[in-house]
C-alpha cells in the first residue's frame, strides 16, 4: 500500500510567525493591513499546490503595539478578497463562537463558500481572553465550561442553517415564474440555551454544504469538541511522542463518536527556518532571535501564565509556584505546553522566550529542504500526522522557500499532489460533501402524521 | 456659477429591481449567489465613472422563495470580493446595528477600507422586520424608538474604535525594535446602555478614518438619525414637490444639529427603464410588468400593510381601514409611501403591484436616455437631489444601457465627472476625511492632570 498523501496547510501571519520577522531588511512593517501582501501569499501557497491557507484570529487588541506589528483585517474578509485573487486553494478563517451570532456567522462562511466555488474553511474557537469579552459587554471571560457549552450549540445552529435550503430548492423556471420550491426550504425552528433561531438562512445551501470545520483547542474540552465535529485539527506539538500520543488520543476520542477517524485530519504546526545548508538555516534563526525585544516577550510570556513581569527573571528558570492548569480559564493547553517545554529543558526565562517568539509553542525546525522534507514524513509516517500546519517564520521568503523548495522533495516522493484535483477544500482534504437530513427529517415528519391520521 | 456636480449611485440587485427581471429571457436566474456576476456590474459601474455601487440587506428569508430570485451574499463579504477587482468605484454595504455588535462590524468595515484603498461605505440600519428578531434571539421586533436609541450609541461606539489608533501610531522602526507607539492607541472605554465595549479597535485607523455613513430611513427617527450622522442618504421619493419638500426638511435639520447641510447628500431612488425610443422603453416596462405573478406579490405587499392577503382583492383600492403610520412598528415610511401613492392615484391593488413592482416604491421613470437625463437634471436643478441612487429594472442590461447612454449626455452637460478625480469614496462624493479627536482628549486630560496637581 503506497503511503497516504500529506496535508497541508499554509499559516498566514503578516511578516512570519516568528515576533521578529518584521525587523528583517526584507520584511515590509506595515504589511499586515495590506490585502496585496496576503494576496500575494496565497498564490504562492496556491503555486505550491498546498490545500489551504489559514488566519488566526481574536475581536481584540492584544498587548502592546510596541512589541510587533499589531491590528490585522478581519479574516472573514480577507478571504473573500483572497476568493478574487487565487483559483484553488482552499481559504480557512478563524471566528469566535463567543462573540458572533450563528445566523450572522453561518451566513458569512456560506457566503464565502458561494464566492470560492466552494473552498470556505471555518476554524472555531472559543475565545480564551479577557480583553476580548471587555469589547463584547462582558466584565469576565465566561468559563472554559461555558464556552464550549456555548460552542457546541452554535455549531448546532450553524449546521441548522447551512441545511436549511435543499440543494434542490432553486428551480429558476422562468415558464411557470417559479423561482424556487418553498416547501424545500426548511427553518431552523432552534430554541435552545444560549440561542433561539426560527427562520432559514438567506443563503441557498453552498458548494460545499457546509464549510470544512477546523479546530484548534487541544485542553480536554477543545479534543472532545474537535473529535466530535472537527474536519481538520491544527496542533501544537513539540515532540513525536507527544504528538502521536495527541494523534491517538484524538483519533480515539472520533471512533467513540461514531465517525470515521480517518476523516479528522491531525496537522501539527511546524515553523520551518530553512537554509541550503544547516549552518545558513542556523544562522538565520539566531538572528531571529537576537532580533527579539527581550523585555515586550517577557510581559507577553507572564501575560499567558498569569503573572506578573516582574515576577519573570529573564535570566532563570520560571517560577516553580505557577498554577495548575485546571486553574486557567484561559488558553489551558498552550498554558500546559509552555511550562513543560521550560521544565523539561531548564529553559531561563530567556531562552524560553527564544523558543517561544520563533513559533509561540509550535515546533520550529531549522534545516535544509531535505531535512524539513524528512521531518515531515517521517512524523506522518509514525502516526504523528496526517499532514501539517506550516508557520514560516519569515513571510514571504520563508513561504517561498517551502513551497519552491521543500514541496518538491514531497512530490518527487509521491507524498504530495502535483496538480489539485479536486475543486474545493474538501475534495482537497478528501472529505466528503455533508448529506443535508432535512428533507428526509420533513418527509418522515409528513409520514408520521399521515399514519397518525389513518389509525 | 456652474451646477453642482452629480453623484451617481448603482443600486446592485440580481438581475434587477424589477421583481420579474429573472424571468427575461436574457436573465441568469441563478446569479444571486454568483460574485461573477456583481463583479460584472461593478466593472459595468465603474467604465461609468459612478461614485458607489451599494447593497441591500437583511439578516433573514424574505417571504416565499416562489416568486423571485431570494437569498444573497452576505454583503460585506461581496464588498471585500468586489474590491479586489474595481479600482475605483465606491463599495457600500448594508448593515443592522440591531443584530450585531459594534466591534464586529467596525472592525469589518475598518478592514474592507483598508482592503479597498479608502472605498467603504456603511448604510446604516436599524431592521424592521419580525423575521429577523426571530433569527437572533427575540420573539419580538424591537420598538422603531428603541432601535433607533441603539443604533445612536452604536454608532457612538463604531466611531471610538474607528478612532482608536491615532493616525501616527504606527512607526515600524526596525532599528529600535519599536514597531508601534502605545501611547497613541486609545482604548474604546465605553460604559453605556446596549454596549460596553473597553478596548481599542485591533484594526490600525483606516484611509478614510470612518467608511462613509449612508442613511435610508425616511421616518422621522430615520430622518433625525440621518440629519444627525449621514453623509448620503437614499430615499424613495415619487414626485418633485415630496422630493423637494424631503430635501430641504433634510437640510434643515443638519445644519440645527451643526453640521454642513452640503456635506449631507441627498440621492433619490429612480428605476430607470431605457429604450431608445419612448415606446420601446414603454414596451420594455409593461413586458416586466405582465411578467408578474400577481398572487406572489399581493401577499408581499399585505406583508408590507400588515394586513391578511385575503383582505386585498386584486381588483378593488386598498381597504379603508388600514392602520395609521404611528402604529406601525417597521417600515414606517415605505408604508405611508405605497398607501399615499394607492389613494392618491386611486390604483387598484393589481395596479399597485405593478407600480410596486419596478421600485418597490421608488420612482419608475421610462423613457429615452435624454428624457431620463433630463429627468435627473430637472430635480438636482429644483432643489429635490443632490444625485440619484440608480436602481436599474433590469441588470445588467439596464446598468449598461444607464452608463452607455445616460451617463455621456450627463458628461457632456458638464454634470458629470469624465474620470475619478479622488482615490477615495469620501473624495467622490466631495466628503472631508473625518478627524480624529483622541489625541487631543488625551492630551487636553493629561494636561487637567497636571495644572491640578501644580495648584
Amino acid at each position: 500500500m503506497s503511503p497516504k498523501p500529506l496535508h497541508l496547510n499554509a499559516f498566514l501571519m503578516n511578516t512570519g510567525h516568528h515576533e521578529a520577522s518584521w525587523r528583517l531588511p526584507e520584511s515590509d512593517p506595515l504589511s499586515s493591513t495590506k490585502i496585496g501582501h496576503y494576496a500575494n501569499l496565497a498564490q504562492i501557497a496556491e503555486r505550491g499546490k498546498l490545500d489551504s491557507v489559514f488566519f488566526a484570529d481574536s475581536p481584540s487588541l492584544w498587548g502592546d503595539i510596541g512589541r510587533r506589528p499589531s491590528g490585522s483585517l478581519e479574516p472573514t474578509v480577507v478571504l473573500a478578497a483572497l476568493a478574487a485573487v487565487t483559483e484553488h486553494i482552499g481559504l480557512i478563517a478563524t471566528a469566535s463562537t463567543t462573540y458572533n451570532e450563528p445566523y450572522n456567522l453561518a451566513r458569512r462562511f456560506a457566503s464565502i463558500d458561494h464566492l470560492s466555488g466552494g473552498r470556505a474553511g471555518w476554524n472555531i474557537v472559543t475565545t480564551a481572553t479577557l480583553d476580548a469579552a471587555r469589547n463584547f459587554n462582558l466584565d469576565a471571560l465566561p468559563t472554559h465550561a461555558a464556552r464550549y457549552e456555548r460552542a457546541e450549540e452554535f455549531l448546532r445552529v450553524a449546521k441548522r442553517l447551512w441545511d436549511s435550503w435543499d440543494d434542490s430548492a432553486i428551480l429558476g423556471d422562468k415558464e411557470t415564474g417559479l423561482w424556487g420550491d418553498q416547501r424545500l426550504v426548511y427553518p431552523a425552528e432552534h430554541a435552545g440555551e444560549h440561542f433561539q433561531v426560527a427562520g432559514a438562512l438567506n443563503v441557498p445551501r453552498s458548494p460545499q454544504g457546509h464549510p470544512l470545520l477546523v479546530q484548534a483547542g487541544s485542553s480536554e474540552s477543545g479534543r472532545a469538541f474537535a473529535a466530535a465535529h472537527a474536519e481538520a485539527v491544527f496542533t501544537a506539538q513539540q515532540t513525536l511522542e507527544e504528538a502521536q500520543a495527541f494523534y491517538a488520543d484524538l483519533k480515539r476520542r472520533a471512533a467513540a463518536f461514531g465517525r470515521d477517524p480517518g476523516q479528522v485530519l491531525v496537522l501539527p504546526g511546524i515553523v520551518p527556518v530553512l537554509g541550503d545548508t544547516e549552518a545558513e538555516a542556523r544562522e538565520l534563526e539566531a538572528e531571529l532571535d537576537r532580533l527579539i525585544v527581550a523585555e515586550y516577550a517577557r510581559d507577553n510570556l507572564a501575560g499567558l501564565l498569569g503573572v506578573a513581569p516582574e515576577e519573570l527573571d529573564l535570566d532563570a528558570e520560571l517560577p516553580a509556584n505557577l498554577r495548575p492548569e485546571s486553574e486557567i480559564e484561559g488558553m489551558k493547553s498552550r498554558y500546559t505546553l509552555v511550562v513543560e517545554l521550560a521544565r523539561r529543558e531548564r529553559l531561563t526565562v530567556r531562552q524560553l522566550i527564544g523558543r517561544l517568539g520563533g513559533g509561540r509553542g509550535h515546533r520550529t525546525f531549522s534545516g535544509t529542504p531535505e531535512q524539513v522534507a524528512d521531518a515531515i514524513v517521517d512524523w506522518a509516517d509514525n502516526g504523528a500526522a496526517d499532514g501539517f500546519n506550516i508557520m514560516p517564520a519569515v513571510m514571504p521568503s520563508g513561504l517561498e522557500a517551502f513551497v519552491d523548495k521543500v514541496v518538491p522533495i514531497l512530490q518527487e516522493r509521491g507524498r504530495f499532489r502535483t496538480e489539485y484535483t479536486g475543486t474545493t477544500l474538501r475534495e482537497h482534504y478528501g472529505l466528503p460533501r455533508p448529506e443535508n437530513p432535512r428533507r428526509r427529517e420533513a418527509l418522515e415528519t409528513a409520514v408520521r402524521g399521515v399514519l397518525a391520521h389513518s389509525r
